[in-house]
């Protein structure tokens, strides 16, 4: 059986352990978002794929919930003292091994999807049935748009870092650009996994900047119209709010209410030109299934807190089962 | 009183701090050997500049004699893990801040003397009368000839670092290289400094690795010999041995005698072309006084162990004094 999952970081990674424990005799492509990637201090960092990586080989910090496990900051206190900038985003010291030698291999000239698959030889040697795949080998990056008296305009964009991890997402977005979407194409392999695939899952990662930026690369949106394998989605807003990071504060710049069936409805019903045939909300709501079903989506509701593997792999089991029966 | 002071990293640091000391109110331009200074991991890395700056900056390691003081390795643990070469050149975690902030400055376009002045408003701060310039802005890197049956012609070379800390200086060096000499050119203020100085002192650093390569930069040697200051030099070589370092196994490749005496007449005196006008060397070297006033050197025997600031100040003002007297 050949799995693709479509995830982000923090989440998709839990998600990821959920469906390797759901399906222990697949193999699973996942694509990986790459629009939060950020060039710092010279180095290239991508976190979703790094998070990925660091999960799946049991290298992550468990607690954090994303870099590494026994992580030091002695670099990043050096870089403080000489008041390099910017300051604001951390790097810890065994994280800034991988971006070294990520950053050494793309200058090279490597493209980012053989760069990922030389950095998981090390982290997913022990998961041979597990592939790691950037959404896209070209750069693309998730700009969002505030307001800012100081400048002309009143507004301008930031890197989605700088809005995360500088500005704590506290500016409202008021427009979210993924730069470079023109000319990225999909990443060896993604769109060939995709196509011969037997299911595909979208993980409940941000739908707007995780999950969002995988959809938007042209050819993917395409890919998942004309597999043959049901597409089952999972919502990351349970009961009107996130469970992890703050899609809440994204998704009203596209449009989109802070609601399960909301964005089950954004994506929308592939018999309809979106890209789910199955969309999985948690039980709290459970009122909001007739909209999905309205939408030409099959709704799923269940208990959809990733508290350890297993419960998250009883979810995912369940979810495919009674949404493709 | 303007001083220069031509210098290598670890003893060239020592021979500094006892300068500082012998003439606290002097202005000190430091030149500093850059021909150690090599690219890994994507990093450059400039080990004598470094030093030098560390030092003076009370940020070294006084124990080691290098690097910083209570470093780290978790980022080179990281680089083995992924078995990123070299894996025989440790970068310590602190000391891999100068090289990331080093090298994002060089790729910006600044050249080596205006970062080193941008990494030492850190470092010397505390130290208005002390300049570090490097030798030159060039790129310019001492390769080493050793014997290798492995590859054709029977001989390959090596960067100096790989010589030194791979291969532990253990192979004999058949021939010294430095790449880049033809085009180098002494850094913004260097042959200025000299010309301009009151008086020049020559470190007991490594005379084939550490102040050979400042005296080829061309136009350094030809400023040595125009400046009306006098310029004393100091032998590292002591009864025979290098007090630091391991000149004695670089001296046979450049045809000079493992012997203070030797290394002042491959100086030479500026009367007859050479660089130096004084030659220190220590009591254990007493008896080959006469073989450096043959070649036109003033000799001065003393004590030169560099055992703190104190003792280096005391040996320093000696032979300036009596041999400019």
């Amino acid at each position: 059986m050949q799995i693709v999952i479509l995830a982000g970081g923090v989440g998709g990674s839990r998600f990821i352990l959920g469906a390797r424990r759901a399906y222990p005799d697949a193999l699973i492509t996942v694509v990986g978002n790459t629009a939060d990637d950020i060039t710092l201090h010279g180095l290239r960092i991508c976190p979703d794929l790094d998070t990925i990586m660091y999960t799946l080989g049991r290298g992550s910090d468990a607690e954090r919930g994303w870099g590494r496990r026994d992580e030091s900051w002695q670099v990043m206190s050096e870089l403080n003292a000489y008041a390099a900038e910017p300051t604001w985003f951390s790097l810890g010291d065994r994280d800034l091994g991988t971006h070294l030698v990520r950053t050494q291999l793309l200058n090279a000239g490597y493209p980012l999807s053989e760069v990922t698959a030389a950095l998981t030889t090390r982290w997913l040697a022990d998961e041979p049935q597990l592939r790691l795949l950037p959404m896209t080998d070209d750069r693309v990056e998730t700009h969002i748009t505030i307001a800012d008296e100081q400048v002309p305009g009143g507004r301008r964009a930031v890197h989605f870092q700088e809005y995360w991890v500088r500005l704590h997402a506290e500016p409202a977005a008021l427009d979210i650009t993924l730069v470079g979407r023109e000319s990225a194409r999909p990443a060896p392999g993604v769109t060939e996994a995709i196509r011969g695939a037997d299911l595909i899952l979208v993980a409940p990662s941000n739908p707007v900047v995780s999950i969002g930026p995988i959809l938007q690369v042209v050819g993917i949106r395409q890919a998942l119209q004309d597999t043959a394998a049901p597409v089952v989605g999972f919502a990351g807003i349970l009961g009107g709010a996130p469970v992890l990071g703050m899609a809440h504060r994204l998704l009203p710049a596209i449009g989109v209410a802070v609601d399960a069936a909301a964005v089950g409805r954004h994506y929308g019903a592939r018999t309809a030109g979106g890209v789910l045939d199955v969309w999985a909300m948690d039980t709290a709501d459970a009122g909001s299934a007739d909209r999905v079903r309205e939408a030409g989506l099959r709704p799923v509701v269940t208990d959809l807190i990733m508290t350890d593997p297993e419960a998250t792999a009883a979810f995912i089991g369940y979810a495919v089962k009674s949404g493709t029966a």
